[in-house]
């Protein structure tokens, strides 16, 4: 890609657990920039620094502190919105972002199900992008417009999911995730309820887990998006655990294979950010571990800088084809990181 | 039952996890005293309180404090005995004991699936304690006899499968565990690994919960036990939490079922210990919680005394017919109170 | 005590971690029964069971879950009123009850340091309840009156000093704290702030430390009551721990002794409520403990029923005299159990 | 530095906590590569990669899964040493090392306290390696020599002690820490034992932090170094957290200080390391922040990769003249970074 000036970057959501994350992966950034911030309206006018609660382990970036903050509404200086704002709030403040011309990437979950916004994860399904002209059409906007990615639980499951469906077809996937707090925002989860406790309830979440992956694997028409036909039943959990999403997946195909064959096909799978070498892009979307006791969220969720899904445990089902066991860093992958990577595909294809 | 001398017990494995709590449950049993203790070889000839590192949080009841171990073969100055010992040592210590005319409770792995050892849960299965006579025939075993009880996470699950069994009839079952560490004895799990942290492998741990239950729900025919032929599938997870082995299930049924007649089927659930009101006996052996987060180890693994089983989240699965989640106290439920009712129930049953 | 009638008890900050254990503490209490439950605005005309998070591991009282919550504010229909409201509250909404005519028994911090109110461990300093025919004079109340227990830090430390002042004199006390999150309330510590981590604050919880112990060792005089001269310091952190706050201790004595004195005079300590026995009285109030790692939280934060200080390690400091570290329940013996004490201590003096 | 061969360095106890930390940090170092592997008898003879269970959250780095172990003791395919071994074979093994003409860097506390031994911190006292020549004159070595670093509690408070010694004059030290799991290797300290808990105990920990002070900041004479004259008292505790010790400190100085002055000599301090610009030299060696609930381990251990000391709180005290809280990375500059720091030091001292 071509020398040319960065992009300026607009964050809605900034002082929250995903914004957070977004900032320290914009810190030094080859395309982008942070230009402005914004947050609920008690944090209005005053210097970022100065509202933002920073729980992150590494320091909040010099040239973010001094930021003012504004509302989440435009006008925003910036070239390019990436919003993680909470869903109830986002359906509104997107809606205008875009309306008023500018491209908006969501990490929210308001916008991810209608058939004329793209669900994207850019290994999987890097053409739902072409729905945008249409999306644009229909909405009556400009030159904004809406770009989804995944809820954090979904985007590792569907990473392991598309390279099985490629290869063998999916006749059902069953997934029961083990989620970490830093899932729920801060403050998010109270110690009281999580210390020496499993939480068996997160609120929407088995829901968007059982009907977004088949989205992602569906086919982008010229008027809308049709969801692959395969079945998904999800059991999510909250686990005293700081970062990373750990699932147990059974999955029916429809064509035979062996572990060693479903192991090949994960471990090879690449996709487009990768051949494009995109910033963002692990080199490894998927690394399958042969150790009996691994992915583990605290020594693989920061594999390929948070960016890869770790798969292991691949054994024959008694009743399905196979189980395993997978990793996805649910700040990074599973949010600030396909946020940033959608970003970075867009570049990539123009589009931004 | 008359009132008539108290049975003495041995207890193999003393110093164990286990052993602990058999030990603590027996502090003032009304059928049971304690008059034998046994541990490995370098316990032997010590007081037991000063080679036990007492791991509860109650005190060591006074009256164990000053028995003196010995080694685990007979003979032990006890009518019965009940072995929580490891399933590698279990294998030849508990058929001596039985060949030596000891009735043997066990709480190992070793005698489970033999068709000749019944593995009893009291409120499921008492009537497969008929075969005893046979395995005694065919032991050449004189008046002892091995009884074994399930592994820490059937007995959750079973529990809750037996009365859709009898209600509906089970097709398949699914299961993934987040299970307590103090499941895996002392020192057990590494704190390195466990905190902020899952660990998706507990060895043999799946294959035990994928044959176990068959044979609990099976059939005691004259000479062997046969299982039942649904199936089960077993993901089982290390967490970071004391005790409670959660569960998230999916059934499949073979009648036609609606959550409510699920969750009614579960909480009424009776059995032989509770008719004969046996002391260890919870009187609701399936507690049902219609709270969306509930069951939570912390808060639901010692209802009843640590021996229900507590099931919430009763719901329609998008791909089997229903999942719900439930926990059971590991330690207690899951292994020295299953002991301790089998042992109650042979009183009862005049096979002590 | 001759029967009598049972005090009818209401509850200011009803749904509250402590008012919860307040609840339960009373759920079959000899002298007491709860009449009334009083919390926020927004729980105001409900029923208990409809807006408390109830957050123990045992249930809720079958007989409190219909009663409906009031406001903070007189009249309640009870004889007697025990407080855990956050300080903020409190020092209207308790002072309005002790103006109202109701014996205000407190846990929270407002009315702890003025002279003319009584801060009592029963144990320590009942007499100090003489000031209180004084303080009705002097704010003009008929037959209310406030009576307060300590902080949940200070309780634990001034048990263990309270002996040694006696016998050997109190020159100087350095505490380092490890505290349980229970004592935030709920949701009170993200938990976030606390997995895998220490936070090395907790508000106004140094100061109230550093000033309490010598109050609840000082003299009660005709008009006020006068702390004891020696020094305290603390440093107060956060422990990813459910209940029981572990310190670190140090002190420096008025006269010599050797480290087989301190614990027999600690292990020897009673006082009037063992005199009496009062119904939540320990047996033991301090309980001396010789192995090299306890006390810990969750082997010792339970003894005789939370109500007990469990002091270990004691031996010779290389700068001060003696060092040991203790743990007290902080919800039990820290607050809801130190105001049932003091309430106990109340009926029995013939003041309730 | 001009340019010439990397050194070859060996590390005995290459599969323990500490030694995987060194590998990590010799990943890609300018001065050193390792070249041999060394740790208990059992591994003896093998790959690396098949005996080692890494347990850091990087990958193994490839260049050393395929050295060969060998046994700890002499000689080794390398020009230096650097040793974790556990104290009971570190006597032996680093004695052997440094007599067969090994320069011996040693993380155990075998060596720390012989005063002819230097116990090194390189920004406080890099001048105690003049006694080098002494020591090998006095054992009679060769070419080889010992140098140690303090214990992993030692060193972050020393850090702190250091500036204040030089600015204010030390008379007396209490400190009371809360210690990181990882701090006793693996596996440690069992998962049963400090979840949910803290335990009051570390085995020799505050003897080694009442004596290792005092050294580092004493005086290195011609044929021995003299300790300080101040006082330290410690107590040791261990709280569920990874990595990183906290430690809650109060100082008694010499000369009257402002908090300010504290908090500017501490945030000022720089030694030698910082001005020879030593490859692992923290750019700044103490960092003080003014939030009131910081340092915290998760957020503060990692500050300068973790070589730094993170101090908060500093305030006056009620009975010393200050307190505050500090954190250090207790495998990193409490161990392998320590180590590497001196080795980087005596390469620029022309010793290595």
């Amino acid at each position: 890609m071509k020398k040319q000036a960065k992009r300026r970057v607009g964050i809605l959501g900034a002082t929250g657990t995903v914004g957070q994350r977004v900032i320290h992966l914009l810190r030094n950034h080859p395309y982008f920039e942070v230009t402005a911030l914004a947050a609920s309206d008690r944090s209005e006018g005053k210097r970022f620094a100065d509202v933002c609660n920073w729980k992150l382990p590494f320091e909040m970036p010099a040239k973010v502190k001094n930021i003012k903050v504004f509302a989440c509404k435009p006008p925003l200086d910036c070239d390019v919105v990436i919003s993680s704002l909470p869903s109830d709030i986002a359906l509104e403040a997107e809606g205008a972002f875009a309306a008023a011309g500018y491209p908006v990437i969501s990490n929210s979950s308001s916008y991810r199900m209608p058939e004329d916004v793209p669900l994207v994860v850019p290994e999987i399904n890097p053409d739902h992008l072409d729905i945008i002209p249409y999306q644009q059409k229909k909405r009556g906007y400009d030159k904004g417009y809406l770009v989804t990615n995944p809820n954090c639980t979904t985007i590792g499951l569907v990473m392991a999911l598309a390279p099985l469906q490629a290869a063998f077809g999916l006749e059902a996937v069953m997934m029961t995730s083990m989620q970490a707090i830093s899932g729920a925002g801060y403050p998010g989860v109270a110690s009281m309820d999580i210390i020496d406790n499993v939480i068996p309830h997160i609120g929407g979440e088995e829901e968007k887990v059982e009907c977004e992956p088949q989205k992602i694997l569906g086919k982008c028409l010229r008027t809308k998006i049709v969801s692959a036909p395969f079945l998904v039943s999800a059991q999510c959990n909250r686990v005293p655990v700081q970062d990373g999403h750990l699932e147990s997946v059974r999955v029916k195909l429809k064509k035979k294979a062996t572990v060693e064959q479903v192991a090949e096909v994960l471990a090879n799978y690449q996709g487009l950010p990768q051949e494009l070498k995109l910033p963002s892009a692990p080199a490894h979307p998927i690394i399958v571990r042969t150790e009996k006791d691994r992915p583990q969220p605290r020594l693989d969720r920061d594999a390929e800088n948070g960016m890869a899904t770790v798969v292991g445990r691949i054994s024959k089902d008694t009743i399905f084809d196979f189980k395993f066991t997978l990793i996805s860093h649910n700040t990074v992958r599973g949010a600030a990181g396909a946020a940033l990577l959608n970003a970075e595909l867009l570049v990539a294809k123009g589009l931004l």
